[in-house]
């Protein structure tokens, strides 16, 4: 089969990878209907992350081809979304709502590789969940964003603990962050403020819900919330950038008591300075985001158009095209890259 | 009056202090009943913070001698607890629940300094709660605590969502470690893991309600705690120290989804690594606690002698004999020490 392999940094090429097959009696194979480019893999890519002939890709639909013998609740011929973490579904961990934690976890970009044609999940059941019937192609990008940003923007805002009559800081305009912006207007925001200089996304986050748009960063950023919250900083605040920077700034925009919910993935060297965070009181939580938690409703949603998380991806291209994908995303070009097959 | 002043590093003094008035029309005046030396009071006397003849303490019961034109809930003759901040509990943060970060907040140790005989208590209704009536002699030190160490433990494991059928690891086996185990088993947990290698602090540890203790440190700590939880880690931490070895040890023994509650006072320079923070998917929440959003439970608990966070105290001397107390507490002779008047 084709697929995308990141031979060094800056440098993806589309070759040959050998065809998945069933190895485990709970894995799926499926073929992929879409996939994806994620912000964090433009890590590798401008190497800051090692990379060497990786098979690349994490997010992904399509339809199962092939089931092992245990699988329950997918079959051949089902069209799913699967999570960007394999989770088993049944561990004490994937039981109290944190399958991206799962004991027998794996991250799919690590072992998997979804920017292919085909791909073989581990823990079918645990990962995948079928979709009510195939979808409509419009659909498609909307179930393929829940595989990972939509799934992880709905986690930042729910561990943000967004709710009605709250005011919701985002740091950060991409795709996690605008679809932080949609996950906290569903979940009832009153206010909706989103940190971003870029014209294009400022656009696309008002049509998700932003109420105002915050073009300063750092410390003035700060004040700028702060002025608009009438000096006691935003209730909730998502996190999605990962920089020591961001986190400044979401520490700084929370008001004592207030939740901070990071998903922005923090790399070596990020620090959290604890006595700015001992004495400014808020709640702090984040990681990979257990997205397989999400999915049934997400899918839901999806399904009767009551969101179009979709409009994330600005660029689609065949997948033997990736490679102008990665180029489109590292300038900014793109927020979010969907490659067809 | 008189009253304990830190000369400098190492440097205890009891000399004469302006008796305090009424400034403001929410004051009240209280002369102490009892008061006491706080952990924290010996980072300045180890030189760790800077000190210069300073008023020290901020813990305190007493008897309201004098109280301001606008104060309506307490009057002279009232017994009282007051918390370790002022707050006035009519901001947005205090109705929140925060009065630790009330907009009008003050330390009480920055500026007030309550070893002494008498304190000029601002926002007397913010801050203070009188008791039901004068309570028994034996049921001071117990009032006591409740002005920081049981409403900072209390405060901990109330963060770290300590509840029925949880395992809870606390990280410090001093004052606030302790209180920390004492709300733990009044808030119903199945499982109270202490971190000591003290055999009195174990012996009090294990009466208000530890079911096990582990005495290994570091990483070794951490693998303890795995061990004893069927390698998942425990549902809450209390984290009671405040240095980087133990949000490390936080860290590592909390599953994934698990709460952290800490309230050891981070100081300058400690770090949490965010790519740890971010992978071990952990809450964390923590700071000054909101002692007066308790004390009116605190009270009722002590009042009906459902607990007895006295006994953390183990050694009592005069107000005169401070400088022995902090001696005694920074060589670890003692845990906790009660100053009496």
């Amino acid at each position: 089969m084709r697929g995308v392999i990141m031979v060094g940094p800056g440098e993806v090429t589309v070759g040959d990878r050998e065809d998945p097959t069933i190895v485990d009696p709970t894995d799926a194979v499926i073929r992929l209907a879409a996939t994806c480019i994620c912000g964090s893999d433009l890590w590798p890519y401008r190497g800051v992350e090692p990379v060497d002939h990786t098979a690349m890709g994490h997010e992904y639909v399509g339809v199962v081809e092939e089931v092992g013998s245990e699988v329950k609740t997918v079959a051949p011929g089902d069209f799913v979304v699967g999570s960007f973490v394999i989770s088993c579904g049944e561990c004490p961990i994937c039981r109290e709502g944190y399958p991206s934690k799962c004991v027998n976890f794996e991250f799919v970009s690590a072992t998997i590789g979804t920017q292919a044609e085909k791909a073989r999940i581990p823990y079918a059941d645990g990962t995948l969940v079928k979709t009510p019937g195939r979808p409509d192609p419009d659909l498609i990008p909307s179930l393929l964003a829940a595989s990972d940003v939509l799934g992880t923007g709905w986690f930042a805002a729910d561990a943000a603990r967004v709710g009605p009559g709250k005011t919701v800081a985002v740091v950060g305009d991409g795709a996690v962050g605008l679809m932080g912006v949609l996950a906290a207007e569903r979940m009832g925001a009153e206010r909706i403020i989103v940190m971003s200089r870029h014209p294009e996304r400022q656009r696309l986050a008002r049509e998700y819900g932003a109420t105002d748009v915050v073009e300063e960063r750092g410390d003035e950023g700060v004040a700028k919330i702060m002025e608009l919250t009438g000096g006691l900083g935003a209730h909730s605040v998502i996190e999605a950038v990962g920089t020591q920077e961001s986190f400044r700034q979401a520490i700084g925009a929370c008001r004592p008591g207030g939740h901070i919910g990071f998903v922005g993935v923090a790399h070596d060297g990020v620090t959290l300075p604890m006595d700015q965070v001992f004495f400014a009181e808020v709640h702090l939580f984040g990681g990979p985001a257990p997205v397989r938690r999400y999915l049934p409703d997400l899918i839901d949603l999806i399904w009767k158009r009551e969101i179009d998380p979709g409009k994330v991806f600005d660029l689609a291209l065949p997948l033997e095209r990736a490679a102008e994908g990665y180029a489109a995303m590292d300038e900014r070009r793109a927020t979010k890259v969907m490659l067809t097959l």
